[in-house]
């Protein structure tokens, strides 16, 4: 097989720029089938493929004669959040290796109704999160791989992203966000920043996150933001946004580790993953971007003026940056996000074709998209702290 | 009156750097009364004042001597963390107007005697928390008192900052810390970071701190750099640290603001207190010394590479400079710590001088030290949420 024919459920947003950004530009890829509940939607991927100057792919509003085709390898779940695990499960337990897209999940159950339909099937799944391919991410894991940083302590990161145009429009986008800042409250998208990190703590794999508290501040920001650019729009005018302008998440992990998370999407400011690992030889902080060495007398004189710091991190790239980033630099870098889409799909696609297992798997998926409906029940009672399930029932220990 | 004459308790490394810095400097203040358990220590004080030309103060061992003496009209309490209270207690009793140094409470109850020694002598209190006069934290503070960052929601700061030296040269130093940090798990120094917000989020006056969580992560740090550093000190490479190396706080305000605190003194990092205001309106970070304002069209453009806006907050000195920092500017910056001692305890004389009442006062004092043995409970019980008290009793509503 020299290629793997992909059956692509969900066409929005992410799914229209992964087809453009990725899966016409990958050749290992073909698109066989294309599917969304709204036709137009269907009609521009099919167009998008033949302007690129492939066969049509079949197109249909139901993601059930995606994942039963016989020419489809393995499917793709790019569609609204509400849906990833229910269409992933049906995916697996069609005998379709599933590539999932990211987000949180609604209900402990769910996580592990995923957890089921693997290991009751056996069927490949990936989680697609691809901050774990980001060139600072990798470079960070790959130094603390190598001891550099020493034992790590400490991790924070961020889902920082100004997101209020996309949230109050909604309704024009067709856009699950809306409906999700009007009704919850919870760290509704904790994988971009907590996926890195749980890999360089090894959760799943000697390591597990225990608990959790999660406090949300006053949702505030996107009301402002509608009474000053919406005020036509009566009924969002009326509209209560019950999800908090910021969440703040505290994990612990069975070695001692800490982890914070930062939910900021409803209030003005720049992008932000703060990608941030302590460790007791080192520490890196993205928001500095700067890498902060022990015994490095140069820094240790630094300590009340690091400013002079910022961005210190790119001369470390040349030693540091992790092998697949050097290949990729090498290669030219390609596809969406800075490149990190093109080297998450490309993963889940050289994995089919070479028979390996995948790097993010169910077990990932399942306990990072559990802190979702978890922060929801630690907000919704004051802060409680809060158990988190072991999703590898005990496996965790010997993986 | 021209002066104020000043009774110095504690002659620790804050106590003589203090005298150093700022009490022999500023004219307005005359130091008459030196006190520390070390003779040697008041010995030096004593030969401080006398080789700055002034008259020898007198010396003691004992704080009661000071508080008790007819020619101090003011007492500064620099000593231990475990004694700013009994001594400031003792002091407001005796009717001598007091500052205290900063650190945390050890109970609450010493918080309430604090407050209630205050109430029922009416001696006027400062607590001299030197950060609430940074030149950042008051640009910032200005900032959101014009508006210009629309209404604040969420808040962040820090006090990290490696300690690991000071900390386990405990004995040499005769420092406080080590004893804290063998025995003690918590948020142990949160007022540097939580002054400047409380400030800002009008907290105990329209508003107040209602809760938190802390966690704590393991301690390893401190034992690390032991057996790299001190591997000779055998009782030392036998001690168990128990403070964990990053303690995250996460604070509830009845305004629906939340205030995240870090501690982190026992990693290899550069020093920050990364102090961070979100507004509806606009956002400060210290780690990225950067301003980001709603509408800035240029801000808007560079959402994805924002690291082109490390340290723009100086484009905006010149506008938004707190009117304290201009005229300080203006006329030279003088004493340490970047000049924010000479203003806090420039203030405490003024105020004295001018008998206006103090800025940061007794009830600042009380909650914000009651957030360490707070965050002791929190941790101590699994993170479990912990009610902030209520100092003022009611008279935040209204003052």
């Amino acid at each position: 097989m020299e290629y793997v024919r992909i059956g692509l459920i969900g066409l929005g947003q992410r799914g229209s720029q992964i087809m453009r950004d990725v899966l016409l530009a990958n050749e290992k890829i073909r698109v066989v089938a294309v599917c969304d509940l709204y036709p137009d939607r269907v009609e521009a991927a099919i167009k998008q493929a033949t302007d690129a100057g492939f066969a049509a792919p079949f197109g249909t509003a139901d993601y059930r004669e995606v994942i039963s085709r016989d020419d489809v390898d393995a499917c793709l779940v790019i569609c609204s959040w509400e849906d990833h695990i229910r269409v992933a499960v049906a995916a697996l337990r069609a005998g379709k290796p599933v590539g999932m897209e990211v987000g949180g999940a609604y209900s402990v159950e769910e996580c592990w109704e995923l957890v089921h339909a693997q290991e009751e099937t056996g069927t490949p799944f990936m989680f697609l999160e691809n901050c774990c391919y980001g060139r600072r991410e990798m470079m960070v894991m790959n130094m603390a791989e190598q001891g550099i940083l020493g034992d790590i302590i400490h991790c924070a990161g961020s889902y920082e992203h100004d997101l209020r145009y996309e949230i109050t429009h909604g309704k024009e986008l067709r856009h699950y966000r809306l409906r999700n800042y009007i009704h919850r409250n919870c760290e509704n998208y904790p994988t971009h920043e907590l996926g890195p990190i749980a890999q360089i703590l090894r959760v799943n794999r000697g390591n597990r996150m225990l608990s959790l508290t999660s406090t949300a501040s006053r949702a505030a920001g996107l009301h402002q933001y509608v009474l000053e650019k919406k005020a036509d729009d009566e009924e969002l005018v009326n509209t209560t946004f019950k999800q908090g302008d910021v969440v703040t998440t505290v994990i612990k992990c069975a070695g001692g580790e800490t982890i914070r998370l930062t939910l900021g999407t409803c209030l003005p400011r720049f992008y932000s993953r703060n990608f941030t690992v302590c460790g007791t030889k080192g520490m890196y902080e993205e928001n500095s971007d700067s890498i902060f060495l022990d015994g490095n007398e140069e820094m240790m004189k630094t300590e009340w003026n690091w400013h002079t710091q910022f961005g210190n991190a790119s001369k470390y790239e040349e030693q540091y940056d992790h092998p697949v980033w050097d290949k990729f630099l090498h290669d030219g870098v390609r596809g969406g996000h800075g490149g990190m889409d093109w080297l998450v799909y490309g993963e889940f696609v050289d994995c089919l074709l070479e028979n390996r297992p995948f790097p993010i798997d169910v077990y990932d998926a399942a306990a990072w998209m559990s802190i979702t409906p978890l922060s929801e029940q630690s907000i919704s009672t004051g802060s409680m702290p809060v158990a988190i399930p072991d999703f590898t029932n005990g496996k965790w220990t010997s993986r």
